[in-house]
Order: structure tokens, then sequence, then C-alpha cells
């Protein structure tokens, strides 16, 4: 099966220069079929706050009410979900914008109410992974933001890593599929204040040993529960570095 | 040739909630390939504004500095092309919202300073027709933003009725090319104050005699020369017409 890069990136690549030229040299260079998933929070946030609304967060998580769908629409899948495009245009990489709604690519569902109203949050549904597979075989690389809909004709907010992830579980029985998650660390460390610390390379059974040995924890949780999950529904594997450690491969390689 | 629609809205549609519904039920009822170009003036003003920014226009065209680059940007691109794509998506219309950047496929170029600088103001090369085939055989429905690219990495802000006149001249010998021109009056009118005195066809000839008696002026003209410069490069047929004219057939129709 060919194999088919997924490259996640966050709010803080994209708010730095230098950082996102490094995303998009990265992406761009990706030899077969491609997808990139962006967030973007940081300046769906000023935007918000230069329009008189305060952005809403409860444990780092978006309380999208209608300003902030608004908003977040414009910055995610206007300026700057363009700006990237333009960008891998630039390095004659075939980038094609998407948010969920295009071709309904990401169906989802606004959240169910529990404890907290997440208010426009989508959580997804069904990917079209064959959608996705026709605009890969026509050469295209699309570049997706954390916008989804409902195809009811309603927009939801959603959260860039369950987008990737949720992506590449879709492809992966058409597809050898490479998930790349790209944070602020160089991978996953086994002491969290040195930076050449990288775990080179963790499978199941060893993620089960550095959890209960309290190496990952907090942040990281999430991330690598998310992963290990994508991985057991066939995903081939998933790394988890920065831009350099991503780019050179001594990124952390996650396996089942 | 297999018929291919293309429908222009503006603005003053967007802003309309009864007439954006309208105008996506009319989109969505288009039999065969059909693409939808959108402007947008009035919200990116409004934002750019609350943004501290003053909106600067001269005869009607806007001054795009950067400022105004990135709001147009987040309005055209994000949130009116995602709101008119989950739209049409929630009617079943598989629509894939683009700009010139996404596939590359409106290649502009900065506008060339004269006696005003529009600033980023893109004035087209080249239209992808064989990208925008591609995406139409693949079922999908482009819906065009006012935005485009020069491929070296900038956006450009790009006159709708130019866009929606360019694709369809590149597509003109793919396809049997219908371009509707949606505007506020029911047609071209015979006479100004009269809604009902709609002249159901114009071809150049009679075009120049409506021009030499006066009965077409300000407004109208560069739209209608910008039609009949279409049609004289392949278009066959426009219809220039308000959402229920080019509905029930009776907006004025321009041929060569």
């Amino acid at each position: 099966m060919t194999t088919l890069n997924i490259l996640k990136i966050g709010g803080n690549v994209l708010a730095d220069t230098a950082q996102l030229s490094q995303a998009l040299n990265l992406f761009a260079q990706y030899p077969g079929p491609a997808i990139l998933v962006h967030g973007g929070g940081r300046r769906a946030s000023e935007i918000l706050s230069a329009l008189g609304h305060t952005p809403k967060m409860i444990n780092g998580r978006r309380i999208t009410d209608e300003a902030a769908l608004e908003v977040v629409t414009m910055v995610y899948a206007g300026s700057l979900n363009k700006q990237l495009v333009a960008g891998l245009q630039a390095r004659s990489c075939n980038a094609i914008g998407l948010s969920g709604a295009d071709g309904n690519l990401i169906r989802a569902h606004k959240r169910i109410v529990k404890d907290i109203d997440y208010g426009y949050a989508g959580d997804i549904d069904e990917i079209d992974a064959a959608g996705f597979q026709a605009l890969l075989e026509a050469g295209f690389r699309p570049v997706c933001c954390a916008i989804t809909h409902d195809k009811q004709g309603q927009l939801l907010n959603t959260n860039a890593d369950t987008i990737a992830a949720s992506i590449a579980v879709a492809l992966a029985d058409r597809y050898q599929v490479v998930l790349n998650y790209c944070f602020e660390k160089t991978g996953v460390l086994l002491d969290a204040e040195q930076d050449d610390s990288v775990i080179p390379k963790i499978d199941s059974s060893y993620y089960q040993e550095l959890k209960a040995q309290g190496v990952v924890h907090s942040g990281m949780l999430p991330k690598l529960d998310n992963a290990f999950g994508a991985l057991g529904q066939g995903v081939s594997s998933v790394r988890v570095g920065n831009l350099s450690s991503l780019k050179d491969g001594s990124a952390t390689q996650l396996t089942r």
C-alpha cells in the first residue's frame, strides 16, 4: 500500500513565521500523498478580543458561542488556511484548503451538553474516506482546518488533534498511514527537563509501563492515548516531535 | 457539450438571510455541473472597522492594504465561503469552497500601480480549466470566493465579477457555459424606474444601440461590457437578473 503522511501542526507553529516556513517545507517534502491538519487558537482569540468578545476556555478547550464560531471560521478556514495553501503553492505543492463542510468530508454533531456546554463544538461522526482518496488521487494535498459541519447547515469547531487521528483511522485501509504530530518538544522525553532524553520508540506495552512510572502525564496523556487509539484502529505508525525531529527522523515513533 | 452554469452573487445577497437561502436553492437546483462565485464586501468592512481600521474605497473598489487583506481573506474565504458551503451541503449539493490559491486554480499578479495604488488587488493571469474540470467531474460543485494568489505565496483580493467571467471564458471550450449574474434588478431595464421593463434578450448589435441611446449607463456599463467580452470569447449565454428572475427565466439574456 502507498504511504500517506498526515501532519498535524498547532497554533504555536502558525504564530511564528520561521516555524511556519519550516512546517511548509516539511509538508512539501513528503514524497507521496499527504494531508496537513492545522489548529490555530491564538489568532482567533486575538480577533475575538479585538471585536469586543471575551474568549472563553475550559480545560484548554474553547467554549464556542455564536461570535466565537464566526471568528474561528474566519481565522481557521479563512486567513490561516489560505496562508498555508498559498505558502505550499509557492513550494510547488498542490495544496487545497478544506473544512469538513467542503465536499462533506467531515460530518460531526454538536457536542451533547453534559456538565459543560461547549456551544458549537463538533464531535466527529464520519470521515468521507473515498472523498479524501479522490482528492489525493487527483493530485491535490488537502489542508484541513479544525472546522466541521453537521450537514444541516451548521458549522462546528472541532479539535484538530482529533481530526488528524480520525482522518488517519478512516484512511488506514486504503493507505499505510503515518500520523505525524508536531508539538513543542523534540519527542516523548524520559526526563521532561532534558530535551535530549527523547525515547526513540514506544509500543503499547512500553507505553503502559511509562504511564505506570508517571513518565507520561498531564498534557501528553490525551495526545498519546489518542495516538495509541489510532494505532489500534489500523494506523501504521505515529510520530511525535517538533519540526526538526520530525524532519530528521529523531522524533518518537509510536507503534502497536 | 454539457451545460455548465456559473452563478455570481454579491455582498447584498450574502447579507440577507432570506436572499441567501433563495440563492442556495437556485444554485442547488442546477441540473448539471455548476460553479458559484461570491463577493462579500459589506461584512469585511464591518469587521475592518470593528478592528479599528478604516475601509478605503476608490470608485467602489477596495484599497487592500495588509490589514484589509487579512480581513477579506478571513471573511470571504472563511466565514462567508464556509457558510455557503454548509448551506449547500444541507441541500445535498456537494459544494467545495475554494480560493484561487487552492489547487492553484486562479493565478493572478498584484495590480501594477498607475494612478492609484490598490494594494493587494489581484489581476488574473491564468485559470486552471483542467483543475476545475477535474473537480466538477469528481462530483464537486466549486464555490469560489474573491481571493486569488500569485503562486509566490501572496494572497490577492480580486473582483468577483471578473473571476466569474474569467472562469466562464476558461471553461468555454470544455462546456456550454451559461453565466448568471445576480444583482438587485430583475434584468436590464428599458426604464430604470420601471421594474417590469426588463429587456428579455440583447445581442451585441442591440447592445450598441442601447449604449448609444443611453439606456445602459453608469454601473451597468462595466458589468455588461464584461459580459459581452465573455460572449466574444466563447461563453454561450449570459443572464442578468435577480434571484427570482434568474430562477423563473425572465432575466435578461445576453447573446453574441
